[in-house]
């Protein structure tokens, strides 16, 4: 296909063609060895500009794969062959609306770029990825993005309350609006968060806000079996809602006090750090409710800081988890939930899987929403480890779904997890899946290979 | 069509034929009086038999129209000629579960059901709508139904986790389920809310649920002008997130005191009920602040309490302000919304539009989060003072789309406000709707004649 049609109706630069820059955009941090080589890149600065690119694809039937700032971590915006890879980057525009506390924001600001530009106004998004100074909002709308609030705050979707994508042929479409309440027809906002470019490429979102975040107290357990630490979850969130709930084992305990040296107790077989932003003195007393939760659930130390620089560092610390782990090699990094009552026996499950394959597995969670995130440490050159790292992989997500969980609770499906999709949701939520995928897009030129 | 071929599938008694028993299940509480007569109504029990009632109808083409409890104001529920009336009223089973706060309801309940089988176990259901004494689980799912608190608790799709729905064809899919993250496959759970049995029935739900509420302080207001009340909202809105933030124009007013007696200040132009539920003395405190608030916007006066009785006092005369409406004459009842800011515009149009077209409009509205309900009172045995009612309505949702808004923010579109669909919609947005709906009910079976 002679890409020079494409590049001739978009301004110059924007659709590029170079080796050198093209291999940078080819993979996302899901390192998928497989990656295609990809036709060209397209970095539209405009709504119109993709609509341009969707309508040639969608005439010469060229595959279009959609991405955000190339952070996601189950290859969804992995590079085909004899595709475009369509890049939001240049797509960066904020308005920020105090008085409906909503703002419209195009898909290639940062997340963490969104809070800042919010926060200016007092205002708050709450959805939180451990990635968010890196990872995109539009990525974070495609993959229905989660993070440590979510807990209390929910997910990216409960914030979506209306957006702007583009369809398959070109067509622009909006949905929704800054209005906290619409029955207007299908709900079709929700339909397109978490479609991770399979049905259109988000163009423009408008996104519902919170009153700034009140100062935060943090608690810090530590466990001697991870059998208390997830008594203590189940105890903390049966006594109230914490704003944060994190879980990091043993291995993680150590793979972070290795690199920041916060005096963490490296005996302990689990940590959790919970947070609460009840208001005033509030706080506080659901610190104290949380601390005695876990010293019923047998902690071996507890202890509770008003500080928000001290319970940022911890916080910061369990954020740090996945790199500091990462230094021990590369990382599948699973991200399977389960209903909470089930992550006792999740946990203990990985530990198992992981002594059987013979491989190292440091689970660190979300853990008072269920979402866990299992890391799984492989030598890549190692043909054998890498096989059992990938069996482990595998069977974790079976463990996931036999305990009624989901083999993904927010960095989405993409191609690494697509082939354990349907044993989750059964041919027919499948074949209903596809029934809708093929009305949307129905040459299927928007992400092929993804999801389905 | 031949009914008793389904009726030989179905136990004794599921299929009612009896066209006294049918006349009750003609009409929703739009009172459609173009209501069509059905073949038959089926009350099935189970997920099974939905199934077998569905698997007919798909086979012989016969038009299924789904009914909740009848209580729905958009006439999604109207019969149609020889299509099946398919109640979900026996489908009554509801298990809570305090561990993962969340509840597996069937749709048959009543909303007042699920709030009080989840609080007796100290758990809250928010979504209010004004009918939830009378209104099902189920329907209020099927039109994303809203209420008094959305303003800070947000809608029913915001509770709605998971749920089992019954296809066109009969297939029983299961999407979602009691897991706040989940980022496997399309957001399917979301779709089917809101779309007001066009797209499947919903036999089952699994909602999010949250500790019980804090008890609220209550801020009542009265204003001499619409413009000082809506002034009021947006300061309001502006310092904090009231728990609920209602709206009583002067008609409402006077009919409510007519009925009631509570001593409203019956020459206000405008009143205000609002309510904070902050953790304890922080909800005086956010009152104090309604307070102050409502002052400097002028109002003539003031009060707040902190008696959880005459707060709902007050809660509940103006939950009572449309039957109060209603003894002046039969209602067509409005549901627009609109972006906060333009509130005090849509309030003085609809006053515009009531002297222009010489009908008595009322106004109340859930006036936090924008979505209000002008009550037009006209006497059907009076064909031009209909014919000006229509005008009017019609005219509402014009102007509510003008100032971008929608023309239903929690009733749903039913048969009652589709011709208005495109308007707010566009032909792109219908188009994809249409494809959807091809895509998932290629028959056309599911509640012809609503919302498309």
């Amino acid at each position: 296909m002679d890409v020079n049609t494409l590049a001739a109706l978009l301004p110059d630069g924007t659709l590029v063609t170079d080796p050198d820059i093209l291999a940078g955009y080819r993979q996302d941090r899901a390192l998928d060895p497989d990656a295609g080589t990809p036709l060209a890149l397209v970095r539209p600065a405009t709504t119109e500009q993709v609509a341009t690119v969707l309508r040639w694809a969608h005439e010469h039937r060229v595959p279009v794969v959609p991405r955000g700032a190339g952070t996601g971590l189950s290859g969804g915006a992995t590079a085909q062959d004899d595709a475009l890879l369509l890049s939001t980057e240049r797509m960066r525009e904020i308005t920020v609306d105090p008085v409906t506390r909503t703002a419209v924001v195009q898909p290639g600001l940062l997340n963490a770029e969104v809070k800042r530009a919010v926060a200016e106004q007092g205002l708050w998004y709450p959805p939180d990825p451990s990635s968010f100074e890196i990872c995109s909002i539009g990525g974070n709308a495609a993959t229905n993005a989660g993070g440590l609030c979510c807990v209390k705050y929910g997910v990216t979707t409960d914030y979506v309350l209306g957006m702007e994508v583009v369809l398959a042929d070109g067509t622009v479409v909006r949905l929704g609006g800054p209005r906290l309440k619409d029955s207007a027809g299908l709900s079709l906002t929700k339909l397109f968060v978490g479609s991770e470019g399979t049905l259109g490429v988000i163009t423009e979102l408008t996104l519902r806000l919170l009153p700034a975040q009140p100062p935060q107290s943090t608690v810090v357990a530590t466990f001697s079996t991870l059998t208390a630490a997830t008594e203590a979850i189940l105890e903390i969130t049966g006594r109230l809602r914490p704003s944060m709930l994190e879980f990091m084992d043993s291995i993680a305990i150590n793979a972070v006090e290795d690199e920041l040296r916060m005096g963490l107790d490296r005996d302990a077989a689990a940590l959790l750090v919970a947070r609460s932003d009840a208001p005033g003195e509030y706080a506080a007393r659901e610190a104290e409710l949380m601390v005695s939760a876990c010293e019923k659930a047998g902690a071996t130390e507890v202890f509770a800081t008003e500080d928000p620089a001290e319970g940022e560092a911890f916080t910061a610390a369990r954020r740090f988890a996945i790199p500091a782990v990462e230094r021990k090699g590369p990382l599948l990094l699973e991200d399977v939930g389960v209903p909470l009552p089930r992550l006792g026996e999740l946990v203990t499950g990985v530990a198992e899987i992981a002594r059987r394959r013979e491989v190292l597995v440091s689970v660190i969670a979300h853990a008072g929403d269920g979402n866990t995130h299992p890391l799984i440490v492989h030598d890549p050159n190692d043909p054998d480890e890498t096989a059992r790292a990938h069996q482990a992989f595998g069977e974790i997500m079976d463990l996931a779904i036999a305990l009624g969980g989901t083999i993904t609770g927010e960095h989405g499906v993409g191609r690494l997890k697509k082939a354990w999709l349907p044993d989750q949701l059964g041919p027919d939520v499948m074949a209903l899946t596809r029934r809708i995928k093929d009305a949307l897009d129905p040459h299927g030129i928007l992400n092929p290979g993804a999801v389905l």
